[in-house]
């Protein structure tokens, strides 16, 4: 039994993740860190009890694992506490700096215990820049069609971005890392939600990866495989993509 | 440049690969072999002499990589000859029994010399059937539609039984190792080739893996493939998708 | 401007109806028919007053339409005496007898007035089976695949039925008018919302229509293309694809 | 029994309609109009007689329909001889000017029978247009995406560009018809034959056509539809989409 705590149980993501975590069979919610003592915080996760600093909650509660989605501010003192009372944390939170994320890594090898950083939770997005990234070496002529809904005004969207500068690191020094060779379609409708297809054209064949995101909800798949991937790593992993691979037991 | 001699010529794969290979800029066609003198191998290759025995082909062409693309009859004689004489094989030939393999793998630790065994040649296909293995670990709850011309008279297709299979494997132990759980839709339309999709429904998203193979020259991918990656490996390696794997260097 | 009244308020559909049809600048909302005097009815529909009978409503807020979207229980009751009032009816509500059905249809000859009847008001659905149906004369060889989420318990979907039964017809006597040769794919996965695809396959060639219903927002399209419909027709239409025709005006 | 004649048989179209007339159970082919006395023509439609002169071919083979599929020099002579004669033409060859097809009209609507032209004869691609345009006026928002092999120097294809303007007509004067408001994306990878999307998003919902060509086997399609329909029609028809129409009687 996984013992979590969730930073920022309030939010939509944190409102989310506590819903999804009581209802694991391996995990046991065993308390929330809030600003304040909210009731509606209560009422989410029912008879879990309430913290308002990072130090009683660790003393009290006992958490192997901390889930954080607060906010910028105080992703990284709540990191910092949870380390050093060798807490693993689960980080969805964005904000970080690249030096605090270094010292944060600095802390995880001392403490010899693991945590994940994730800017996205979203396993199917995860498996679709990762098989990208390696398909694009067997089949470098690609392209990128990524689809939203027309109020997103930024194109081509981070994901697209990403991505592709994930195929092109794939493809190696010969590949020149540029993201120059492929082109990203954005494609803004309304009714669309989230939506990004890969496609890699070769001698009489074409391979399509796609991912669909219908709701917040696919979010969640990546935090419960964060808390239990955390509980087998040591060290400091960033991004969900690092922790999919094939040598992996399955889950 | 990788000297490469072609076993089988004048077959509708032979044919096709004798010509794909003299356009490659890393390697050099030293020779085919052929049951007979035939003038068509001899106008399909050019340039490039024609011989009717194996050992005559090794001592007079020096070939590092022979491509076996004859029948059931003449792989296995191939194949032990090439090894003996130091050449690496590239089988594309079906038949061989899992005897005549395991003899083969010995013969290759011997030589310390790689040899590629692929029943499909498509890399598409094989990133498809890779990919699948890998998401079903993540997001297990999967469904497999294929899609091919009218003509075809058996279902499921052999690929998606494979893909299936290759999918339930890498579930593991607690997966049950049962195909059981992975329908698979069978779309027969005159006008269609050969497709296949491999849909992964998880919390509020869908990952789409597709293949698309609209004409044979599909193959010739795999090929290439095959004949760059046997110069770099030892031992007998069977099947497209053991040579993709994420730690490989860019091809 | 179309006056427009609204049954049903507080319903889920009835609530989006309100929400939507006071944003059209061609409409104006003029009363909600509600079974008592609710809050929030009131709180939906802002200053629009509220009528617990349809007679009150029809004298005192003088609708072209009325939006019905009540219960099988009182559909029938409201469309005969919208009808008899010169108010037409779009109807949402399922439920009606063909009995009642013929009955309202003789009523709106006889009041020279317009009625849409439209059991399911997504215009893209519409589309889709429309177009179904005229393609299946011109490529008769074709399949269905239809994919929901996994807590679907029936299989086939009702719209994929339908949409096989209009294609079979739309064939004709040498058709057979049957759906027999029309094979139904169902996928079921978590995660999926509703989506349907018909592949017609032919000599060199495929064609695929595809619709996919992201929320229940999809209906407010049908909504508000029948209230506009519903003011240029005279008599009784059931099925948003009979006004979905060729030679009509744009909207 | 529908008595056909094809002139240009030995071009590529030309060649596949005579090995695709001679199988329909509907229809005799009875003589090819040729340049020459070319023995090719001979052994393509086995024992049908060929001949070089227009006259001679109408006054012996009696034909209904004239299929003809030769170049720009001779279609206009051959199409106007044919009308004369009371034979049908379906024209697949290009390079009438406005003139000429105006001039034809009127010898057709003396004459009292049928002629079809067609730029393109697949029967998928027609439809697709023809619904594409039909649901803009339902769903006006809509992208086209078009993907070709990467030997197609020009973008958008000429597909994309008729679908984006019989789109932009049929939302009428109101809709500006301008397709500018209709993006096209072009797809551009190795491997690919010909495929186009068109995509209409609207509340909560995602329409999409889509078509695919694989071979040149795909304009037979049209070429049997056109032979049939130009018997049942009077005066000149141009487009396939024009003889799509859903009041049309099964074929």
């Amino acid at each position: 039994m996984i013992r979590v705590a969730v930073a920022g149980p309030r939010g939509r993501m944190g409102a989310m993740a506590v819903e999804t975590l009581v209802t694991q069979r391996d995990m046991l919610l065993v308390g929330v860190l809030d600003r304040k003592m909210a009731e509606q915080a209560s009422t989410i996760a029912g008879a879990v009890p309430i913290y308002t600093d990072m130090e009683t909650l660790a003393i009290e509660s006992k958490p192997d694992v901390l889930v954080e989605l607060t906010t910028h501010e105080s992703v990284y003192r709540h990191a910092q506490s949870a380390i050093k009372e060798g807490i693993r944390p689960v980080i969805g939170t964005s904000g970080l700096t690249p030096e605090e994320i270094s010292h944060l890594e600095g802390l995880c090898r001392e403490s010899g215990i693991g945590c994940i950083i994730a800017p996205n939770f979203s396993v199917g997005a995860a498996l679709m820049m990762k098989f990208s990234a390696i398909a694009s070496r067997f089949m470098p002529a690609s392209e990128i069609i990524e689809l939203h809904h027309d109020g997103k005004k930024d194109a081509p969207s981070g994901t697209a971005e990403l991505t592709a500068r994930m195929m092109a690191d794939s493809k190696g020094p010969s590949g020149g890392k540029s993201t120059a060779g492929i082109p990203i379609h954005s494609v803004r409708l309304p009714g669309l939600l989230s939506h990004q297809e890969v496609l890699f054209g070769g001698e009489g064949q074409l391979l399509t990866l796609r991912h669909d995101s219908f709701s917040r909800q696919s979010y969640m798949s990546g935090i419960k495989l964060s808390v239990r991937e955390v509980m087998k790593r040591n060290g400091l992993i960033y991004g969900l993509d690092k922790i999919i691979d094939d040598g992996q037991q399955p889950i």
